[in-house]
C-alpha cells in the first residue's frame, strides 16, 4: 500500500488521516504540538467553528458525522442585537430546520485523532516540526523536538495540512509558475467568553448572535457547556484608538454592546484585553495546489480565508472528500489524481475566499440594510416554493455541496433574472399608467364632447 | 558610522553600496555568485536593459551617469516590423533627442562593483549565500560557500537586494501584516543574438526593434559590440505547441519574423532552443517594504515586475535614490527613514508594476491599433506645444522623475480632458449641423414662399 505523509495534525490533517486510514494506506502524521488530548491549554486560533453541509458530508464519509454533529449546538438563525441592548431581529438561515452547528475546535480535533489512531497503519508523530518538503526526493524533512533530531521521511504522497503559515508551502514558493498571495485585512479579533447564568445559557443558544456596528462587530456562538464564545472584530486602528486601556475598553463595550457587556462582566473583559493582543486575519490564495506528482496543499495551507462565511473548516474538510473521490476515480494513481485535483478544486477555493471577503462587508453592516433584508426574504420565499430551482446564496454555500464556483454562477443567474423581471415590471407598469392616462383623457373628452 | 548589510551584489545591491560608500557608512555586501568580473559566463536573467531618466538620475547621484550612459546605445524610437519582413513603422519615444539607452546588465554591474570597492569601508563578500534575516537581533545569516561556514552578521540596517526570489523577504513572510503576492504570467521568453554583418550593425542600432504579432512578440536591442540581443516573448503553451523541435521553431520564426529569421540564422536558433527552456516572467508586490527598524526590501526583492515597460532596473535604482534622500532628510535616523520609505514608496512601486503589466498588452498588440497610434501622436504634439502642461504617459515614466503614482493621476486627468473635449466638440458639431439644417430649411422655405 502507498504511504502518505501528512504535515499537520490539526482539523484537516486529522480528517485526511481518517480518510487514508480507511483506504488502508500507511499514514504518518507530523504535528508540532504535543498530543492535544493531553494538554491543558491548546495554543492557536480558536474562533468557534460553524459546521455546515460540506463539513458534515466529509465527516459522514468517514463515519463521524452524527457523533460530531451531536456534540455541537445547532444554530437556525442570526439574531441581530440593536445598540439599545433590548431590540433583536431574527434572520433565518434557511427553511425551517436548516441549521449550522457551533462546534469546538479542540473537541473536534481530538475526536478525529482518536478515530484515525484506531487503525493499525496510522501513526501520529507529535512534537515534530515540519522543516520543508523535498519535491525531487518525495521527502518531508521534520525536526523531532523530542530527540532534537532531523529526519528525512520518504512517502508516495505528501499532504500539506500545516495551516496558513505552512512550512511545506513555503518550501515551494520559489518553484516556477507557483502563483501565491497573502493579504491581511484591516480587522483583528479578540475572543471572550460568556459564562452560564443560573446554570443555563445566558443568551438564546440556538442562534448566531450578532452585534453589527458598521466597521466593527461582535458575535457570540453557544457551546455545549452553556458558555458562549464571543468574538469582537474591529480594525486594528480602532483597537489602538478606542480600546487602549481598561477604562476605554469597558466604555467601548458598554456603549456599543450594552447587553453583551452586562453578561461578559468588567473583570473578564479587562483580564482578556490585558492578556491578549488583537489577532490578525489573513486571506491566502495560491495556484496550483499540487506539485510534481507527490505534493498537495489542502485546508488553510492552500486557502486560508477570513472567517466571515464560516467556511474555512468546511472547505478544508471538503478538500479531503474531493481528494478521496478523485483517488477512487483514478484508482489511487497519485499523479493523475493530483493533476485533476488542481484542475477542479483551485477555482472553487478561490471563489469561497472571495465570498468570505465579501461577507466581511456583509457582517459588518449589510445585515442592517433594508435592500439586503428584502433580498434575503425574497430568496427564502422563492426557495420555499421552488426548492430546487431557486436556492439563496447563503443556502447554496452552507446547505448544499454545489461546487463554490457553480454557486457563484447560479447566483449571477438569479441576479440576472431579478434585474430582467424588474425591467419587465417597470415596462408593464409604464404601459398600465399610459393606458390609464389615455383612458382618462378619452373620458374627459367624452364628457366635454357630450352634446 | 552605522553599518549596512546588503544582501545581493546585483544591480541594485551594487548601486546601494555606492550610495552608502559615499555616506561613509560601513558597507558589507553578500553575493552568492563569485566575482562576476572574473567569470566567463554570468548566470541569471539577461534581458537587455533600457536605462531611462530615473535610472540616470540615480547613477548621477553617485557620479556614474555619464560613464555608464556612454557605454550604452541610445534608442530614440520603436521600429515596428511588419510580418512581410519589409515594412517598418517608426514611433518616436518622445521629442527629438529624447531617448532611452540599451545597456548590458553585466557590464553595468561590473562598473558599479568596481566603483563601490574604491571606498575603504566597502567590502564585497562573494560566494556568500543569504540564508535569512533575523529581525530581532538585526542579523543577516549567511553561508560562506568558500569555507562552508555559516555566519551571523550584525548591522544597523539590512538591505534586501537579493532579487525576485529574495531569501531575506522569504524569512519575513510569516510576519503579521506582511501582504505579499507573486504572479507568473502566461508568457515566457527565450533570448537570442544577431551578430554584426560586414563588421557593422545588422539592423538600425538606435531604435528599439519590435515585431508585435498579437499574443507573441519579438524585440531586439543593440549592444555596443554591434550585436543585437533578441528576445521572443510567447505563451508557454505556444512554445510547447508550435516551437517543440528544430523544424517547428525555424518554421515559426520564418513565418512570423522573416527579416529577423534571416539575420539570426538557422543554426543559432536551433542551438539556442535546444540549450534554453523558455524562462518565466514574474510580478511581485508586497507591503510594507520596511520591517522593524532595520530591514528594507529594494529592487526586485520588493517589486519584481514584467519587463514590458523597461522600468525594472530604473525603479530599483530610484529606490536607492529615494532611500538616500530620506536618510538626508531624517539625518541618518534609520527607523524614521524606513517608516517614511514605506509610506512614500510602496504606492509608487505598485503603480509601476501595474503599468508594466498594462504594457504587456500594449507591446503584444496595441502598438498596431490605430486608436493607440492617434493618441500617441496627439500626446506628442500636445507635449511639443505645452511641454510642462502635457506630458505623454510613456514620457512621464521614462523621461521624468514624477513619482509613478502621480504619473497615473496625471494621465487620468489627461484622459478626462480628452473625454470632455470630445463631448464639447460633439455638441458644437451638433449645434453647427442643426444651424445649417435650420438655415437650409429657411432657404428652402424662402424659395418656395417667393412670390
Amino acid at each position: 500500500m502507498p504511504k502518505v505523509l501528512i504535515a499537520g495534525g490539526g482539523l484537516v490533517g486529522a480528517l485526511n488521516a481518517c480518510f487514508f486510514a480507511k483506504r488502508g494506506w500507511d499514514v504518518e502524521v507530523f504535528d508540532i504540538r504535543m498530543d492535544i488530548r493531553k494538554m491543558e491549554h491548546v495554543p492557536g486560533r480558536s474562533i468557534n467553528l460553524a459546521l455546515s453541509q460540506r463539513g458534515k458530508a466529509s465527516l459522514d464519509a468517514v463515519g463521524l458525522k452524527d457523533y460530531i454533529a451531536n456534540s455541537g449546538v445547532q444554530m437556525f438563525a442570526r439574531l441581530v442585537h440593536d445598540i439599545d441592548g433590548k431590540t433583536y431581529h431574527r434572520q433565518d438561515y434557511g427553511q425551517p430546520g436548516e441549521h449550522i452547528i457551533s462546534i469546538n475546535r479542540r473537541h473536534l480535533n481530538e475526536i478525529m485523532i482518536t478515530e484515525a489512531e484506531k487503525f493499525d497503519k496510522v501513526n501520529f508523530n507529535f512534537k515534530h516540526k515540519i522543516i520543508k518538503a523535498d519535491i525531487k526526493n518525495k521527502e518531508l524533512h521534520v525536526h523531532d523536538l523530542n530527540t532534537d533530531q532531523i529526519h528525512k521521511i520518504k512517502g508516495d504522497l505528501i499532504l500539506a495540512c500545516d495551516g496558513a503559515h505552512s512550512a511545506v508551502r513555503r518550501s515551494l514558493t520559489a518553484l516556477p509558475h507557483f502563483n501565491y498571495s497573502q493579504k491581511y485585512i484591516e480587522h483583528g479579533y479578540v475572543e471572550l467568553n460568556i459564562l452560564p447564568k443560573n446554570n443555563d445559557y445566558a443568551l438564546e443558544p440556538n442562534v448566531f448572535h450578532l452585534w453589527p456596528r458598521g466597521d466593527f462587530t461582535l458575535i457570540a456562538l453557544a457551546n455545549r457547556d452553556k458558555t458562549f464564545t464571543v468574538t469582537i472584530f474591529a480594525p486594528f486602528k480602532l483597537f489602538n484608538e478606542q480600546m487602549y486601556d481598561d477604562q476605554s475598553v469597558l466604555n467601548f463595550f458598554q456603549k456599543y454592546f450594552p447587553d453583551a457587556y452586562e453578561l461578559l462582566g468588567d473583570d473578564h473583559i479587562k483580564e482578556t484585553f490585558n492578556r491578549m493582543k488583537p489577532q490578525t486575519l489573513l486571506d491566502i490564495k495560491c495556484s496550483p495546489h499540487s506539485f510534481g506528482d507527490c505534493i498537495l496543499l489542502t485546508g488553510d495551507a492552500a486557502h486560508a480565508m477570513v472567517p466571515f462565511y464560516g467556511q474555512g473548516m468546511n472547505c478544508g474538510f471538503e478538500d479531503c472528500l474531493v481528494l478521496s473521490k478523485l483517488l477512487d476515480e483514478f484508482k489511487d494513481d497519485i499523479p493523475k489524481t493530483l493533476a485533476a485535483y488542481t484542475e477542479r478544486r483551485v477555482k472553487d477555493c478561490h471563489t469561497i475566499n472571495d465570498l468570505a471577503m465579501y461577507n466581511y462587508n456583509e457582517l459588518k453592516d449589510l445585515v442592517n440594510k433594508w435592500g439586503y433584508k428584502i433580498r434575503k426574504k425574497f430568496d427564502l420565499k422563492m426557495n420555499k416554493y421552488f426548492p430546487k430551482f431557486w436556492i439563496p446564496l447563503y443556502s447554496m454555500v452552507s446547505f448544499t455541496q454545489i461546487p463554490y464556483s457553480e454557486v457563484v454562477k447560479k447566483r449571477a443567474w438569479q441576479d440576472n433574472i431579478i434585474s430582467k423581471s424588474q425591467k419587465i415590471i417597470s415596462i408593464i407598469g409604464a404601459i398600465t399608467i399610459g393606458a390609464i392616462i389615455i383612458r382618462k383623457n378619452q373620458l374627459i373628452k367624452n364628457i366635454f364632447n357630450k352634446p
